[in-house]
């Protein structure tokens, strides 16, 4: 990957096998001012009280289309060349990395095509259809996603920007943690939620690169733990398709580029449940305030659950999304 | 009011009748700093692209204590000479000021009574004994909150700190639009809700102390316009006791002092149904990822439904609060 800026730093050491280092973080940082939010650090004395440390939440829930993948999204899509904006783009996604990159290409004069499972709810493919952007359909049980992208790519000359597994994503997502670390000084240890590993990924080398002694712990699901599962084996392992509630970290198998970061970078991963989910979707609303979906909520969950121990003094947390909508978040908060 | 400060600004003529100026806001934000969240200012495109203007959401439901109301009680409590914080505080409110005066009293090292209906739902009331607070409960059909509060800090000697009807008070409420203010700048409008008067009675000082141009916009419930009709009359009117699911705004009759400010400061009153406040709350559950009570929701309602007409480019909101509770919320999102 091109640095486009030297790393002030001058660790060259964060020039990592998957090509993504500090001063990449730092640039997607500059692209993303004045475009994206500068999401707020929330505290909660309660939730310090019951997770025994300072805890500093990172509201990625209150970023544009809802959550973190605006941020990869964007700094990927605005690197492109003017005539490869014009062909257009195009990804596989039914979550919020689809929202991020219609947003992305309309707020960019791009054309982006989404390749959206046929099941897919209605109000997701009316977001992606509200920032005008084309959807490809396709049956989740015998269709390919992945194949299907890549031959629009091909046919339509259009390019492919994948939900993890691409260098500028993952440099674009460590940027909530650089915010996060510049406004909350001296954390111990990062708590980020894993799901194809994009997001932990880039917030391990924004941390490391800004601050190397803090730990970074990922969070999965009990029943998505491929990422764990995977740094045990020292080498991906693939899961069965997981069954939870935090459809965000529904991934079977950890990215290529994103194992090769998170195995050197990530200290730790620790697991939560649906049912731990649900609690602390609940302390969300009824302490915190904010509306969580489960994979956004996964860090907090960690934290009641005492899954971090010994807790050290100072946790900074990335709240990654709130997209659960009001009738789901109600159905959640009954335990249905 | 003693004016513990110089008004930097020298604008005398915001030491209103009811004896709070722009100084003792600004004094209050002193006091504050350290104790109560700065909380964060948040933007919706999505709500803007609705409402026609840049919209500009303070979120005090990330406060502490979920409500405002921690700014004023503190402020307050925070001014009692040693001997009378060694005595103690009393107040009467079921709602967000009880939990701000027990946690205020709690952190100055003072013990605080609070005078609740026998039929306050029990997590408010364990909520308040959280904080270590004393409750005196009486029966609303029957009993004089007020005369009960006056009685008891006679025979006890307690500190009477009342919701909104005192000089302190307001003053303390009134930093949020001062902060606000110094994030967002030059907002031609401010719109905040109504119910004693004290959080628009603050803010109006505030906000007219630093941009005397800003217009001042307040909203009630359709049930509980009493500011509204007072205003109208030119004097306070008791209307019945409002029926309606912002209970943060059911007062039948506007305060003394903060009358006397919002008849001076406040440029006009908006209504919003509860069908709208509804229609709001699910719209901060859906597009701003935040929880809000009913109270909380009625800014942004009043722009949802264009109530603020002609639309000034730059609005700035106060989201009051968010103690709904999660089941509640589910009720008040189902539309029961």
């Amino acid at each position: 990957m091109a640095g486009a800026v030297a790393d002030p730093a001058g660790r060259a050491e964060f020039r990592l096998m998957a090509g993504v280092a500090l001063a990449d973080v730092l640039d997607a940082a500059r692209r993303l001012e004045g475009v994206a939010h500068r999401t707020p650090v929330i505290r909660s004395r309660t939730l310090d009280a019951l997770a025994d440390a300072e805890v500093f939440l990172k509201a990625e829930n209150l970023q544009r289309v809802g959550a973190f993948k605006f941020r990869g999204a964007y700094n990927a899509i605005s690197r492109l060349p003017a005539a490869q904006l014009a062909r257009g783009i195009v990804t596989y996604s039914s979550g919020n990395h689809a929202q991020a990159v219609a947003l992305s290409a309309r707020e960019l004069g791009s054309h982006a095509v989404i390749v959206m499972p046929s099941d897919t709810p209605k109000s997701k493919m009316d977001a992606v259809r509200g920032y005008r952007a084309e959807i490809i359909e396709y049956d989740r049980y015998t269709g390919d996603r992945e194949s299907i992208g890549r031959q629009l790519a091909e046919e339509r000359g259009l390019a492919l920007i994948p939900p993890y597994d691409h260098p500028h994503v993952i440099a674009g997502q460590g940027t909530a943690a650089l915010e996060l670390l510049t406004e909350a000084d001296d954390l111990d240890a990062l708590v980020v939620p894993v799901g194809g590993g994009g997001l932990i990924a880039g917030s391990a080398i924004a941390a490391k690169g800004v601050r190397p002694g803090i730990r970074v712990i990922g969070v999965e699901p009990e029943a998505g733990d491929d990422t764990r599962r995977s740094l045990a084996a020292g080498k991906r392992v693939r899961i069965a398709v997981p069954r939870t509630i935090a459809d965000g970290q529904a991934a079977p198998i950890p990215g290529e580029l994103t194992f090769a970061v998170n195995k050197r970078l990530v200290d730790e991963i620790v697991l939560v449940s649906d049912a731990e989910l649900r609690e602390a979707l609940r302390f969300a609303v009824d302490r915190l305030k904010l509306v969580l979906e489960p994979s956004g909520a996964c860090g907090v969950a960690a934290l009641l659950c005492g899954r971090v121990r010994p807790a050290p003094p100072r946790i900074g947390v990335i709240l990654s999304g709130g997209n659960v909508g009001a009738a789901r978040l109600a159905e959640l908060i009954a335990g249905r």
